[in-house]
């Protein structure tokens, strides 16, 4: 069996994105937003049938864990009660789509997170989500502000509401930024993969984990920059009289969306099988076909069976890891 | 002949370091900064033989391309006379560094950036560092604000002033951040890593070196990010309908400041050998050793050397690239 940790709706219903424009203008003007529109089971059948269930088909993966369209998130844009509606009704989408589909989906949701605003003000939703709709995790943005950075570390005992939740109902976080506002990032070109080196470098810093030792992130993007640099974190834990990395790696779990083969090599050179989990951030990021490979950049499942791993490790990878970084998926 | 593109003099006398905080404390107060300290030639050679230089040795380093510490320019700190009479001591210590041993180090400069001033007014400092002291680069720091990114991205045209004098002098720069004011990053652990890919993909998404064609920038630390996902930055670059990344690599290059094997191998089998500098951030990030292999992080001449690079290949990593990069080198 093989899951993909790491799947968005990017191609949820046009009435869902319209609805969206629509909430954000009315806070624009003022005024009320209209009520979210009826989608017919059949658009929502449609809208992934035609693409994700048939890329999943083609890929040979069974099961993806599919959240709400990351840059579309926008925790930075408007105020909480803003967040919090489209939150919840990109959440229910998704639980729609597991309803439609359940053996093919599961569940992780967006967390209605505004700038300023206590994390502890998301921890309804994520029950919600949890308890009520199955969900098996949550996505995390380290910086609601789109790309300003004005939160507190993850590390910061602000967010310790937040875990307290997860500890408490066995989910992970995939720590995952949304779109940008600042012109010097690129959202999927530099913000994500900035957001993922700035997380793991915040948990080397600090004793989250003894704090939390039952707490557990995704780290997506292959893990940003870090496993290229894996020698350079090595030695700044030693410099920093932290303890070695390999005492993170029962909490921090890094995704395979890396698109070319020398990248997925050094992903599995580097870091220990069990803390990867495949993942393709399909259909996301990058839609195209690599010219050199005649294949979809994003076909990461092409990459990791080319590794040669033996038998016990790749069921690891594509399945067991999974399961055991959400256990709610069981 | 082996050039290390990427040192900074992190060893500098006390009395320097000791002046700045001296200088930040008088900004505070709003009390005229003392006098800069007579430093004698001794305490620089005494600095320099007793690290940089004996390590340069050791590692078989011929010539180090050398600048202030990176960490230390501070350019968020005090107001624009503040960092222009920092910046300045600074330089003038690295041309004293430079008379002292004039076959072992090149000047590269700091610039009196300061958040919201515009980059004309650091023009002055970089010609008299390359007309008047010999200097052969500048770095360039794109977030003089210190982790808060408030300023306009590398391709904005606030920026073509200094891009004009860096073509009519025909000097590279070297994109790199300083100390950090924001919680969420660490210098040398995110922020540097993240300014390094953020601005890759600033150039991926312009321009420039259409309009400077002979614009050289050297992305430090393998390139942050980039190289580890180059999959990825290739099909950004094909979605964005921008031309491949080739394309870039006539104005940018990338150093080998990478601190393990892997790492220096993806950054050879993903970049062409015209593009890497050979370079080391010695002494600087990483100074411990490394217990998987009983060398320094930092000495990364081993990683290198292990690659078994034809030798044309690895003359031009050691030596040619750099005299291409930095002209003023010869």
């Amino acid at each position: 069996m093989i899951i993909d940790c790491h799947g968005h709706y990017t191609t949820a219903p046009e009435a869902h994105t319209a609805w969206r424009t629509a909430q954000q203008n009315a806070f624009r003007d003022g005024v009320t937003p209209p009520a979210y529109p009826d989608i017919p089971d059949d658009e929502i059948r449609a809208s992934i049938e035609g693409s994700q269930l048939r890329l999943m088909d083609e890929r040979g993966i069974d099961l993806t864990i599919f959240s709400p369209r990351a840059s579309a998130m926008g925790h930075h844009f408007g105020d909480e009660s803003v967040s919090r509606a489209w939150t919840e009704a990109s959440n229910d989408l998704i639980a729609r789509v597991i309803k439609l589909f359940p053996t093919r989906f599961a569940g992780v949701c967006q967390l209605p997170q505004s700038p300023g605003v206590p994390i502890a003000r998301s921890v309804p939703e994520l029950r919600r989500c949890v308890e009520e709709l199955g969900f098996v995790g949550c996505n995390l943005n380290p910086d609601p502000s789109g790309g300003h950075w004005t939160a507190a570390p993850l590390t910061d005992e602000s967010w310790f509401p937040l875990y307290e939740a997860m500890v408490e109902l066995d989910v992970p976080a995939m720590v995952h930024v949304s779109a940008v506002t600042n012109d010097n990032f690129h959202a999927t070109g530099s913000h994500y993969l900035n957001a993922d080196t700035t997380a793991f470098m915040q948990f080397l810093q600090s004793d989250l984990f003894e704090r939390f030792p039952g707490l557990r992130f995704v780290i997506p993007h292959g893990g940003g920059a870090v496993p290229y640099h894996w020698g350079r974190f090595r030695g700044l834990a030693d410099m920093l009289d932290r303890p070695p990395l390999t005492s993170l790696l029962g909490n921090v779990f890094f995704d395979t969306c890396v698109y070319h083969q020398p990248g997925i090599d050094l992903l599995f050179s580097v870091i220990d099988v069990d803390n990867i989990l495949f993942g393709s951030e399909m259909v996301g990021a990058v839609r195209g076909i690599d010219p050199t490979t005649g294949h979809h950049f994003d076909d990461t499942r092409r990459y990791v069976s080319s590794l040669d791993l033996p038998p016990g490790a790749l069921e690891k990878v594509y399945s067991s890891n999974a399961r055991r970084v959400y256990p709610r998926l069981v």
